[in-house]
């Protein structure tokens, strides 16, 4: 599981960074790609990368306004042209369903895989999907709605504790299997083994945590509880609170004050103004390390290795 | 005059060509510059030039494929974002109005600058500006409504022939101003000139055709009539005049012969298949000077004067 930003930047393109969109990349678990937000250029920017369009397979945007919006109908068509067949999901507010009827029908595209689009319920919810996979999403503060996605990998079942069998001189064959599925085995010699006794606690799922624009909310600290990334926008500095609630937005030390009290492993800030470049992008980045050590601010085409 | 282009790809974006648009620069002339199609990225592309966005004071559309308009929300927000105040009018076939105010409204786009949509006849017409430049617009073949546009600068009224008062001996004073208003002028000496032997010719405005998306159409050699520049799409080679003609687009051939049936001074080569690059460009260029000398094929970012 890794995670690989397409656009760092906020509102409007810049020559450093894109709008945004980030791709959480599921290719050992799931074969998948999974894109947050689509902003303007988002197909452009994965031309620069390794990523493959058709491996994405679902899109979920955080809210509507153009800077995260702007290339889906774009990297849609694309993703037909360039001969993606698989099915595509989106989800997304109310409203996204609407932009995609009316531009894809105005440009008369006509894609040549199944696009499903979902519009979510302005309260929150769950998606439960069937390979065990959940994503919980909730509405943040932003003036419009803006969701928080909180991603949770499924447990993993305990490995066979292969050392211990062969302390104990059982010899490779299908009682490794039965003990597997946890059944209990009685040897030639008479020992009785019970499956339990020989597999590791399950290995709980990773959770990764991608909010929306908003305003500092107790939300964000509940979608991100104990995550193992969380990603949180940063547009304004420490010293611009004010602004940044003026605005529906967070600082710097907002987004480590969520990272703080959610205990998540790390921080990664995005959607960072303009105005920030050079120096002032690490001083972003300290600000945010006063309050939560492992916060780092990224760039585009930045990747992480998400860990158990 | 002049004109960039911006992207000059075909479908889809590639890593050496965005998608279509270009820019008629008209800052000598009117201090406005003038867009032609705003494909996805156009607003990036424009980040890498001089381009400034308050300046763009018109749009015109050629056709409603999205490789051609998906640039245009994002283009609008960011030139109020940055501050553009001045109108902006935007030409194009019908749809164009629905695409954008249903991509600005959804998204909750305010722009700070007045926005008028002109949805054009599909027969064609004439759009007259009331500084005399006109636009003539034609539908050609393209499968879905496509024009061609035809801008025509209003003549320049001739100047004053200053050398042959020179050798009349006639002073620097206001009846060079009453001279070039063509009036009668009587010297102390008691000569009189008339003011038309002392102006030159009228200078003929200049003339660019800029087309959309087209098979070959005579359609398209009667909007390049004698046109100082014609900008014409290339998507195919020489070879390929069946599968250009089944796509309702060109090869560079015809774009030549357009070129060369239409007389026009300068061919420029556009709409590039991603699969022509480095010798196959030169190719494709080549093909079209068989027929048409004066034939580039243009590279995103190329600028070329327009002379008399």
């Amino acid at each position: 599981m890794k995670i690989q930003f397409l656009g760092t930047g906020a509102g409007v393109p810049a020559k450093q960074r894109n709008v945004s969109s980030l791709a959480l990349k599921l290719l050992d678990e799931l074969n998948e790609i999974w894109l947050f937000d689509c902003g303007e250029g988002t197909q452009h920017q994965i031309l620069k990368t390794t990523l493959k369009p058709r491996k994405i397979s679902k899109i979920f945007i955080t809210h509507l306004h153009g800077d995260h919006i702007y290339g889906l109908p774009g990297f849609l068509s694309s993703r037909s042209f360039q001969g993606g067949e698989g099915p595509l999901e989106i989800y997304g507010p109310v409203g996204i369903k609407q932009f995609l009827q009316s531009t894809l029908s105005i440009s008369k595209s006509n894609l040549l895989y199944p696009l499903s689009i979902f519009e979510l319920k302005a309260e929150g919810g769950e998606i439960n999907f069937s390979n065990h996979w959940t994503v919980t999403y909730m509405p943040l503060e932003h003036g419009i709605l803006s969701y928080g996605y909180r991603i949770q990998e499924p447990d993993a079942p305990g490995e066979l504790l292969v050392d211990k069998l062969k302390e104990y001189r059982i010899p490779n064959g299908p009682i490794y299997g039965q003990l597997k599925r946890g059944e209990c085995v009685r040897l030639e010699d008479g020992r009785i083994l019970e499956g339990k006794d020989f597999i590791a606690e399950p290995r709980p799922g990773r959770i990764v945590t991608i909010l929306g624009d908003t305003r500092y909310t107790k939300t964000s600290i509940s979608l991100a509880q104990r995550a193992n990334l969380l990603v949180h926008e940063s547009t304004h500095e420490a010293s611009e609170a004010k602004m940044a609630r003026a605005y529906f937005h967070s600082t710097s030390v907002q987004a480590a004050t969520v990272a703080k009290e959610a205990q998540v492993e790390q921080l990664l800030m995005n959607h960072i103004s303009a105005r920030y470049i050079g120096k002032a992008v690490y001083q972003l980045q300290e600000e945010a390390r006063q309050v939560f050590p492992a916060s780092y601010v990224v760039d585009d085409f930045d990747e992480f290795d998400i860990h158990y």
